[in-house]
C-alpha cells in the first residue's frame, strides 16, 4: 500500500463518518446511511479522477474503499445516539477529513506532473466536493456557505502548501503532512477561535 | 436492438415522464419540460457511463434517447391536467422507472465484467441519480430523503438480486427480470403498504 | 488563439462575474469569491468536455482560464458595493455569458463532427449548467426555474441557430455570432419586455 493509498483510505473513512452523521440527522435507515457515507467519502476523489481522466476511478479499481465507507456507516448507525452534539462532532470530523483529502488530492495531481494551479484546484476539489454533495443532497446548509468561517480557504491554503513544499523538494510524506497540517490548523482555528478573513459586507440588495 | 438497449429506452421513457411531471408542478414552458425530462431520463445512466469510462455516453452515441425523452415531455405537457393527483402518479411512475433503470445499470456493469460491489453501486447510481438530479434542481424534497420509505434500499436490494441471479447463471433477461421485480415490489410495498426498515431515531440535536 | 478559445475566455470571464456577485450576496471572503467564480465559469464547459470525452478538460490543459476567473472575482470583491442592484446586474451579465457560452459549446460540438441533436444539447449544457451549479450550491432559486421567463429556451433556440447556420455553410465566426445573437435577444426580450412561451398552468396539486 503506497502512502497516497493510505491517505485515500483515511479520508474515505472520516468523510464516511460525516456522511453517516448527516444520515442520522435525516433519520434514514441503514441503506440510507450507506448511501450518504459513500457519496461523501468518494465524491471529491471521484470528481478529481474524472477531471484528470484517471481511469479506473479509484473505488471502481478497488471497491474496498466502499467497504470501509459502509463499515463507518454501520458504526455510526449503532452508536450515534451516544453523542450529545452530533453537529459539533460532524464539524470536527469534517475538518479532519478535509485535511487528509486535500493532501491526497493535491498530492495525486502533483505526482501526475500537473502544473501548480491544477494541483491547487485538485486539492480544493478533493477536499470540498464530497462534503458539498453531502450537504446539497441532504438539504443541510453547505459548509462552503457558512458565514464568518474559513472553509474553502483552508483547502486553498493547504494546497498551496503542497506546491511550496514540493518546490522545496521535501519527500512526499512530508509534503502531505505540511498540507494536512496547514488545512487542519486553519480550519480548527476557525471553528475554535473564530479565525476568519474579511468578508464582503454591505447589505445584499435582494431585488 | 439488444435487450439492454430496450431496457435503457424504457427507463428513459418512464423517467422522462416523471421529469415532465416535476416540470408541470413548477409551471415551466415546453422547453423546460424537455430540460427536466432529459435530465431525469439520462442523468443516472450518464453518470454510470462516466464512472465506468464507457464512451461515447449512451445518448451521445444514439441521440434517439433524447427524442424519446422529449416525446414523453410533450405528452405530459398536453395531458397532465387530466390527472387529479400528479404527485401520486409521479411516485408510481418513478417506482416503475427505478426498477427498469436498476436492472439496466447493474446489468451493464455485469456484462462489462465488473466485480459484485461495482455491479451493486452501478445499479444504485443508475436508479437513483437521475431522479436525485431532478429533485435537487427543481427544489423538490429528494425521494432518497423521504422518511419512513424504502428508496435507495430498493435499488440496493435489486442490484444484489442481479448479482445473485448471475451467480446462478440465469440468462441475462431473467437476471434483469429478477432485479426489476425485487426493486419494484419493495418500492410498491413501501408506497402502498408502508413497508420500511428500522430508521435511526432519537431527536436530532440541531446545534 | 483560435476563435473558439476567444469565446471560451469571454464566457469564463462573464460567468465568473456572475459567480462573484452570488458570492457577494452570500457575504463570503475572497477565497469564497474565487470558488464561486471558478465553479460558475468552468462548470458548463467542464461538463461538456466530460460528456464528449474531450481530455484534457479545457482548463486542465490551460489553467489561465482559472486566472481569468479569479481576476474577475477580485474585481467584484473590490467594487460590487458600487452597484445599487446587484441582482439586476447579475441577471444581465448572466444573459451575456449565456449567449457566449452557448455559441462556444455548440460550436465545439459542431467542430468535433457531432450530429445536430448533440450539438443542440452541448449548447444547452455549456450555457445552463455552470449557472445551475452556482445557483444550486448557493441556495439561490435556479434561473432555469424562474416562472414566466425564457432561459433554457434561449439556449435551445441559440443552439438550433448554430445548426441551421452551419447547414447554410456560413463561416464559423458567423455561425457563432448568429447563435449568440439569437440567445441574447431572446433572453433580453424576456428580461426587459416579458417575452415568454405559454407555460403549463393549472394549480399544481401538492399531495
Amino acid at each position: 500500500m503506497t502512502f497516497f493509498t493510505f491517505l485515500d483510505y483515511s479520508a474515505v473513512l472520516v468523510f464516511a463518518l460525516t456522511g453517516s452523521l448527516v444520515a442520522s440527522r435525516a433519520q434514514l435507515d441503514i441503506v440510507g446511511f450507506f448511501f450518504f457515507a459513500c457519496l461523501t467519502a468518494v465524491g471529491g476523489g471521484t470528481l478529481r479522477d474524472l477531471l484528470l481522466d484517471r481511469h479506473p476511478v479509484f473505488w471502481v479499481e478497488n471497491p474496498a474503499y466502499l467497504g470501509v465507507a459502509c463499515a463507518a456507516a454501520l458504526l455510526v448507525f449503532l452508536t450515534a445516539h451516544l453523542f450529545e452534539s452530533r453537529y459539533k462532532l460532524l464539524l470536527w470530523l469534517d475538518a479532519f477529513a478535509l485535511a487528509i483529502a486535500v493532501a491526497a488530492g493535491s498530492g495525486v495531481a502533483q505526482t501526475l506532473g500537473h502544473s501548480a494551479p491544477i494541483v491547487v484546484v485538485m486539492g480544493v476539489v478533493t477536499g470540498c466536493m464530497g462534503g458539498l454533495m453531502r450537504d446539497v443532497v441532504s438539504n443541510e446548509v453547505p459548509l462552503v456557505l457558512v458565514k464568518g468561517e474559513l472553509y474553502v480557504t483552508c483547502t486553498f491554503a493547504g494546497s498551496v502548501a503542497t506546491v511550496i513544499a514540493s518546490e522545496l523538494e521535501l519527500p512526499s510524506t512530508q509534503v502531505a503532512l505540511a498540507c494536512a497540517a496547514v488545512t487542519f490548523i486553519l480550519r480548527a482555528g476557525s471553528l475554535a477561535l473564530g479565525w476568519q478573513l474579511p468578508v464582503y459586507k454591505s447589505r445584499p440588495p435582494k431585488v
